[in-house]
């Protein structure tokens, strides 16, 4: 019934497009089949009606340049290419992506002229070393990193002093709900990690972190703990530079310098066994070259959309069999579609649930996760916390 | 000696203008004797080096988009005009502006186009009801406000139920240096509101209140307090609505709502002579409306470029001689050249000094102070917070 609905709404449109400069422009870069059902993203800038997402996933853009040339969007064909906007009757430039987006968050800029900017009706995120653009496709199983009615933590900043780069350096403490009321509680933490590009910021501004641990603390899903996040570019990491990087500056911040701070400003439980290492993308790559090298630090390792463990990962490392009370490796679905980043750069592409089954059936608590048609994107991250957090610090 | 090497750099530019993009660019916007030691805006995009800044104050733009017709920067001609870039050679549009900005914070965007964007070098800030472009002309005092090596407080988010707006809101609280540490003590505490166009981050990315206060209180200055900062929008305030504006639903967030969660889970001094409120232009308007009104509530009171409390508005306030502490009124000093924001719109203007005096003069404990040169800017109200920030809580 839903469906036909859909179909006559299109039908509609299409109908009316020489009169309609929206479904005009609709019509001529999207397949006939678009439902006529587009709201506007959830992180559209306060009272901006553009971009658009229907319930198929199909985004919408509407750009004001009365005088410009061109303006092209970076997302559409799936998200391997881009949407051309047209010029409407007054004016504006607008444009439907071809396809259904894949659910989740997407970053993307316009291009305007041969220039990169961002689309004025969105909010920006800190991606690809610049704040660009974003739009949320809503995912069917949103509710987990939904804001709802449940008791919340707190997302602090701090600032902490780095002797290593002379510096004042920034960090996010997510804080559960309770940390202030149960003054005699101590908390394990987790120092989490953005990917390249990003920031300390994109854990919670893109992959609300913050919200979803709310979320699985009320549901009794997750041990409360405390989440850090700061800055893991501290030297210059260029793209394709990451198999010539040198982790001790990024390592001296964090075990030297942040550890200690945060250690002596809450109220932690400052052992090993009471603190995890994970990252996303470029923030796992660092978490498997600093996490084993400081096993007296860490027991808890996540490895998401950052490669993965082999048996002889673990055969090299002192003390791993012992000492590591958890390895999890995630990815998106359309990564190991394509083989992605499961080794590091130049290796053979190695199976990275392979490599997990490997480590279990040798007697370690490793886990493997992979969110159901998702790239490496944000919303892969965001699943594979919800998978992660609850199984951190039970031993 | 350095005046006569910056004429030098400046008439070396010109010399080379012909086959110097930029410089071109400047000879032709700016007037002959731009000092040419431009540097990167503090609030750039990491990385980027554009929009550049000089020493006399002047600011220099640079955007990428070869196919574009006409590119405008809103600022320029002392903050009243803008500043029309023109194409160079290499495909850029450059320009300078034609004088110097007042020093401090100022909200930009461009016009490209025709359409409206920001500026892809800069880090964007809520002003306007958008995310806008923000360049940094460096002030002489700029060290109040800056970023040092000593004990740093926290900004934390915090998300509060609201049973009147049905919504989870949120709120940023700045706790002292130590605030985790002295687990004994209770602290009074600052609610700051924003301008009309702002939202609840303003006082922290454009106003640097956390660090103001860090400094002040490392300088033994402040009494170590809370502040809390949320939005003041809770109704559709359009511009020049400001006479029909219902104060009733932002008050009722603020009083019944936001300061029973601040007392339950801050350690707070919850009583009126350990509470102030405090707000910039907008803010400054609903400080005056909802203060008085709920002197049980607070007992500290300043209008930032936002009003002023004239014998009239005392007398007719019940308990206003006998439970106010403090009343603090200040404006930028280009504001009162043109006499703005010191009455109710549409009101005789009236002279927010002598309102001041005559405060005084009555026995009641009341502060006026003028940023020099500065507008209904932030410089303003960073200075402000600076000069009210130490009146505060002393009895």
């Amino acid at each position: 019934m839903k469906r036909s609905i859909a179909i006559m709404l299109a039908a509609a449109t299409a109908a009316t497009a020489a009169i309609a400069p929206i479904g005009a422009a609709a019509a001529q870069t999207a397949a006939p089949e678009v439902t006529e059902d587009f709201k506007p993203s959830s992180v559209n800038q306060p009272g901006q009606e553009y971009p658009q997402v229907n319930s198929q996933g199909r985004a919408r853009f509407r750009i004001v340049a009365p005088e410009a040339q061109s303006v092209k969007v970076s997302l559409g064909l799936g998200g391997r290419g881009g949407t051309v906007l047209t010029k409407a009757a007054d004016g504006t430039w607008v444009g439907t992506t071809a396809g259904p987006l894949d659910e989740g968050f997407h970053y993307y800029h316009l291009t305007i002229d041969g220039g990169t900017f961002n689309d004025p009706g969105t909010l920006n995120f800190y991606g690809s070393t610049r704040w660009e653009s974003g739009i949320e496709i809503p995912a069917h199983d949103a509710d987990f990193y939904a804001l709802r009615d449940v008791p919340h933590g707190r997302v602090e900043q701090v600032l902490f002093p780095s002797a290593s780069t002379h510096a004042q350096r920034r960090a996010f403490v997510y804080t559960p709900p309770g940390y202030d009321r149960n003054q005699r509680e101590r908390y394990p933490v987790l120092y989490l990690q953005h990917g390249w590009g990003e920031d300390e910021t994109a854990w919670s501004n893109q992959g609300h972190a913050n919200l979803i641990m709310d979320n699985l603390i009320a549901a009794g899903k997750a041990r409360p703990f405390i989440i850090v996040m700061t800055y893991g570019m501290t030297n210059d990491v260029r793209p394709g530079g990451l198999a010539s990087f040198d982790i001790k500056p990024f390592q001296t911040v964090l075990v030297n310098e942040l550890i200690p701070y945060i250690d002596a400003n809450f109220r932690t439980l400052a052992d090993p066994r009471h603190r995890a290492m994970a990252g996303l993308s470029m923030g796992g790559f660092e978490t498997k070259l600093i996490a084993p090298a400081n096993l007296d630090t860490f027991a808890y390792i996540g490895l998401l959309s950052g490669g993965t463990f082999s048996l002889d990962d673990v055969n090299r490392t002192p003390g791993f069999r012992d000492k590591v009370k958890l390895v999890f490796v995630s990815f998106g679905s359309r990564e190991l579609d394509g083989g992605g980043m499961a080794g590091p750069p130049g290796a053979p592409r190695a199976d990275p649930r392979a490599n997990a089954e490997a480590l279990k059936r040798a007697g370690i608590n490793s886990v493997f996760y992979v969110s159901p048609n998702t790239a490496h994107e944000f919303l892969s991250w965001r699943r594979s916390l919800r998978e992660f957090a609850p199984l951190l610090f039970r031993e």
